[in-house]
């Protein structure tokens, strides 16, 4: 295990009705005139921005609204954003609703409290400072809740590109799982691609004798494939939905990636998609992880085969523990289908003959520079036939 | 699960050579005066105390010295610290050494800026102030590095208690795996039994449908299983004792015991036992788990089946779900021996004929009226028929 340091101050208050106690936590930690920052018609329609309102409200919290925020959030209504906190003179950014509404409220914190672009912390600089960060999910996937990442879509050339630093954490968070309960199935099935992919990102590391962090991961990732199917069987199963939500939020906290080094080559791969063809971030890297997982295998074949058999149940072929490492993989892949997923560039919407384009971006982008660097090291060549492993 | 809120703003710095960042920790987290609290000659021969002094020079913190802390911390040191603390003015209690010390250094700082006894702390009331607590550990046990709670014995009628409050969680934690390499193999294998305590009283649970954090215990405790006997066999086995480390700090910061009942009857039990014969905990829970285990048994033998199929890798016997209970149970048994456990009323030193006051002292001391509420509700009777199980 590597040395590392580990802070996660989120609060976290989890349950049914929990988003009836908003104002009061936005008191709590400091909030008196906020900006409330959501996405689109669900939020309004189920009723939810109004009963944040009304705790807001009752609490004596001042706020200005800011709706319209996109899955693959832009940097648009970022710079928007910004300008509204200062015009306004708000202490206090709150999300309601997924990782997409959290991503672009993080990244107008932080611009608000900045006197250059926002973009420099996408270009690779530390998130020292923004103003403080609340949030009320509405559904499982991002880990944004509890992390201090966030991925926002620059307009100008496509570019999806992610930040980091402890301010970025959410000073709290209102988990309802209930508040999920309306999603439509392709999305909750998006959300628990992304759980299962912020878990196999971590669980491919080169570091050695890191059980703890392992053992944590399966866990979780046999949570998912409990849970899964029964919410998408059954999309009023309130229990179901209360262990991902947990599970997502254990997955991307970083309680399970400390002292490892991680892979993050998938999502690498998938942010190319979302930021061309504007599909899903989770059905993206449904159709990603099989062929990334696939074309690294031979990097450690013991790993995959060790997940195969302590996450998806598969014999160990003792004498050939790579047929045993592609059943895992297989397993993944099947599962993924199961719920809904896509498996293929046809059924995501992408086009064979953008290969070249999306290799290219991933390993020049703005970020890479001439190779992506995870649990194995991929030039473009690589990537190009990782993209190809998808066409099938 | 049920509703629940979950908070655990520690920072860990974690790895080789942290402990000489003390004084730059306590300086972050707003400490100029402090208190240094210690056990007894391990720290001081080991170096460590001089390095973590050494760090407080550096940062031009002051300190005051409170050494002295024996194994289940007594309550005279408690009053002496929160006299000093006093007297000398200070603003950070820092603890250097194992549970046992950061429990006193906690029941000190809630002292120091309380009006009445710091003993009403431990008769129920909640914590919510105390002055800023920093830990440096050295021994994977306790899990009061990231916890909200500390036990602390009166010595006037040797009543062993608990107290809990957020003012309790330290607000940094150094954790050295390095540190621990010079325990006795004893005192390490009261640590590992400790750290399972911990994972098995959240484990046994009477909440339905919570399979996450069921899960996450699980891998805990699989992580326990693995390294348990690597450190045992070679205590200078640094990766294994980080990852025991780590384990231990996730198996008591809740993050695996949320939104769902836990048991605490085994330490509710074990604690009379070593207020009176002051044995070690972990030497007491391992007598006393596999005796609670066994009695509580038939109040749900699915739970303890499902611990002996996943923990300990036990077939289930579909025809008698029991008996792979009980092989669970046993599995548990001798994994604990096979550490250097004792297995025995005989072995831990505890008395045959004390069993009528010790279940009475458990039942109706200062703190329960009459039964022991956890897994299974528990009368005096009960508690003896246990007790009687743990002499064979």
């Amino acid at each position: 295990m590597e040395n590392f340091t580990f802070y996660a101050p989120t609060y976290f208050a989890f349950g049914k009705d929990t988003e009836n106690d908003t104002g009061k936590y936005v008191k709590r930690f400091g909030g008196s005139r906020v900006l409330l920052h959501y996405g689109g018609g669900s939020v309004i329609r189920s009723g939810l921005l109004d009963r944040v309102k009304k705790s807001l409200d009752g609490e004596g919290v001042s706020y200005v609204e800011l709706g319209g925020v996109k899955p693959n959030p832009r940097s648009g209504l970022v710079y928007e954003g910004i300008d509204l906190c200062r015009k306004e003179k708000v202490d206090f950014v709150l999300a309601v609703g997924g990782g997409s509404t959290i991503d672009s409220a993080k990244a107008i914190a932080a611009g608000a409290v900045y006197d250059g672009d926002f973009w420099d912390y996408y270009e690779g600089k530390l998130v020292e400072e923004a103003l403080p960060i609340g949030t009320v999910i509405t559904i499982s996937a991002a880990g944004s809740e509890g992390s201090p990442d966030s991925v926002i879509t620059k307009e100008e050339g496509m570019f999806k590109r992610g930040a980091t630093g402890e301010a970025f954490r959410p000073k709290f968070t209102i988990m309802n799982p209930a508040l999920t309960q309306t999603l439509p199935a392709y999305q909750t099935a998006c959300g628990i691609t992304d759980i299962m992919a912020h878990l196999y990102e971590r669980y491919l590391t080169n570091t050695e004798e890191v059980e703890v962090t392992d053992r944590m991961i399966e866990g979780l990732l046999l949570t998912m494939i409990h849970e899964g199917p029964r919410v998408i069987a059954d999309p009023d199963n309130y229990q179901a939905r209360a262990n991902i939500m947990w599970a997502g939020m254990m997955a991307h906290n970083n309680s399970c990636g400390v002292g490892r080094t991680q892979d993050w080559t998938s999502h690498n791969i998938e942010h190319e998609l979302s930021a061309l063809y504007d599909c899903a971030h989770g059905a993206g890297l449904a159709v990603v992880m099989p062929a990334v997982f696939t074309y690294t295998l031979e990097h450690n074949v013991m790993r995959f085969a060790q997940a195969a058999v302590r996450v998806w149940g598969c014999q160990m072929d003792f004498a050939d523990p790579k047929r045993t490492a592609l059943e895992g993989i297989e397993a993944l892949r099947n599962f993924l289908i199961s719920i809904g997923m896509p498996k293929n560039f046809a059924e995501l919407g992408a086009k064979e003959e953008d290969i070249e384009k999306l290799a290219h971006t991933c390993c020049y982008g703005d970020v890479n520079t001439g190779t992506v660097e995870g649990f194995a090291t991929l030039d473009q060549k690589d990537v190009e036939n990782i993209y190809k492993l998808m066409v099938f």
